[in-house]
């Protein structure tokens, strides 16, 4: 499928046009198209601006409102609920780590629980604002119910990532940012375009079996849970995906589980919703909170450059760092361009003639 | 294979007189009895009695001090790091998941990272403790290593558990413990007992390659992190396996990766340590720092009964919540007994013998 390449500053003006457009005031619209953006620079090509029309159509809707007074509505000195007020997600994700990092500058470290929330975009944008104050960021969120539990026929879970930002000194930070299924949806997509099978333990059909079809969740089945099937850990996957549905949403007050409001426009949430919105949570510790801060960044130059130097098994080059191949390819694409696939470059160019902005 | 069954107060109590004679004091004696005993009840029989004779052979080697002087020597509102002093894990960390549980009375979430110090028995025990006072656990260590990272022929982290238990108020509690590998070291020495071939994903050899011999790990090879190979995932069971380490260890100044001592007292600590013994760290949060606890409570039944309740996939029963199959399993062993393999029971005896306990 043929692709076009846009720089960064083109894709970041028109995203923060459009925001302006469905009524963000200006800094929200700057804060969203950046973490919007961010996706696309790192690879995460499924969170970034191709999802823009989804945010539109779910404003259209009425169920992102775009000036949301976000606020803390429950708190302690080292935790907090953030209610956010169906804001996008985008910007309620870093308002509410900004409030964990000024807990953990008092305290050592600090909690915060999202409700109220709609998609956050991509994970790790939230964990790494908290490496500048030499903290570790945490960041997790729950999703559209599209998983299935082990043992499951019906989708109970989100793809519920888990993002863990880690500073160092000279080596750059470790940064983790995983759904905690065996391959994200974005990944087949990708497989669909092609019209390939996916490896075993992706998907099940909707019967419940197994399947390699790169269609089976569109057709009524499910993403598998990290691990597959029970034989190879997936009620590991199950579990990790439960603890981020739990304190994403049970912690806050947010929809959980199958209750989770869909992100695309055309299915409406269940009726009976057990909370408001969709849920995050934030995590942000000062390792000096632990032990002097340059102590810490030195003995992890030292965890990286080991791992990075570690023997390799055969056919393969070096041990990647987690964080390693998003970094590269965010400075490849600042410096290249982002590539976008037509479709993706048809609707963005459809949603800025309807309304007005020139892609 | 024969079985032996025991009486959990057979089993107490000889653990009990065990760690007296190697001079632990009364009170640290009964808590380490019943951490390593938690074990054997929940079927994870590799963390219980069967370790006994491990532990004593590590307090032959100088490797565990028996009257450890453990405190806290850094802190903050919400964190802390406790020193073991070289003590039994099964005390240390029950030590120090005290400390976050005091912590979390105090400002909402308590953090500790802990140095010097062993292995630390059942991950779930000390999580669990924070159940009763209506708090979050969590609870992870680095251990031996044993994993090699995607890619590393080498192995530098150990099977490194998570375990975090969240309370519930009709319903028990949900309670995941998992190593962050596809498949525990407990499961190839009972495959290797039997002979049998491990399922794909588990191990690689020592060349690096897949292989499926249950021996595996004994002949240089390792085990594989969750996900088994990069196509399913393991690159995230890499990340968390590192994650523990960092939490547990970095923060903290025990030793990390292929620096984490052995736990079996015929093989030497590697010579330039990068810190203290082996580290844990664990995490407290009360519930009602983020809601009231009954409004918590009583959507964690919801979650549950909610999951537990789902459509099965042919074949299966009913969706497991993570902590029913240990709970149960624990409530018959505590009528019924304890079931031990032969070479366990000949173990504990000669064991006993030496130290002039009777078995």
């Amino acid at each position: 499928m043929a692709l076009q390449t846009f720089s960064y500053d083109q894709l970041f003006r028109f995203t923060f046009e459009m925001l302006m457009k469905i009524g963000c005031p200006e800094a929200d619209a700057k804060i969203g198209a950046e973490v919007l953006l961010s996706a696309d620079l790192r690879g995460v090509d499924s969170h970034g601006v191709a999802r823009l029309s989804g945010y539109v159509r779910l404003w259209e809707k009425g169920r992102i409102n775009p000036k949301p007074q976000m606020k803390v509505v429950y708190e302690t000195p080292s935790t907090a609920v953030v209610d956010g007020d169906s804001g996008l997600g985008l910007v309620v994700a870093p308002f509410a780590m900004q409030v964990a990092i000024e807990k953990a500058k008092n305290v050592g470290t600090g909690w915060v629980s999202v409700k109220n929330s709609n998609h956050y975009g991509i994970a790790g944008y939230h964990a790494m604002m908290a490496l500048q104050h030499d903290m570790i960021g945490i960041s997790l969120t729950n999703a559209s119910p599209l998983v299935a539990p082990t043992f499951s026929r019906e989708r109970l879970l989100g793809t519920n990532p888990i993002s863990v930002a880690i500073p160092a000194n000279e080596e750059p930070a470790f940064v983790a940012d995983m759904a905690t299924t065996t391959a994200a949806n974005g990944k087949l997509e990708i497989l669909q375009r092609k019209g390939q099978d996916t490896p075993s333990g992706w998907v099940q059909d909707k019967t419940g079996n197994p399947t390699v079809s790169a269609n089976g969740v569109k057709d009524g089945g499910a993403l598998l849970p990290l691990g597959g099937d029970r034989e190879h850990g997936s009620h590991k996957g199950y579990a990790l995906g439960s603890i981020v549905d739990i304190f994403s949403a049970v912690l806050s007050g947010a929809n959980y589980g199958p209750w989770v409001p869909p992100f695309v426009a055309f299915l409406d949430p269940l009726p009976n919703l057990v909370g408001e919105g969709i849920g995050h949570f934030f995590g942000a510790m000062r390792v000096d909170a632990f032990r002097p801060a340059d102590e810490f960044k030195s003995h992890m130059d030292n965890w990286i450059r080991r791992f990075r130097s570690a023997e390799t098994t055969p056919g393969n080059e070096k041990v990647i760092i987690p964080g390693d191949p998003e970094r590269e390819l965010e400075t490849i694409r600042m410096k290249e361009g982002i590539p976008l696939l037509d479709p993706v470059v048809q609707d963005l160019t459809a949603l800025g003639e309807k309304f007005g902005v020139r892609f």
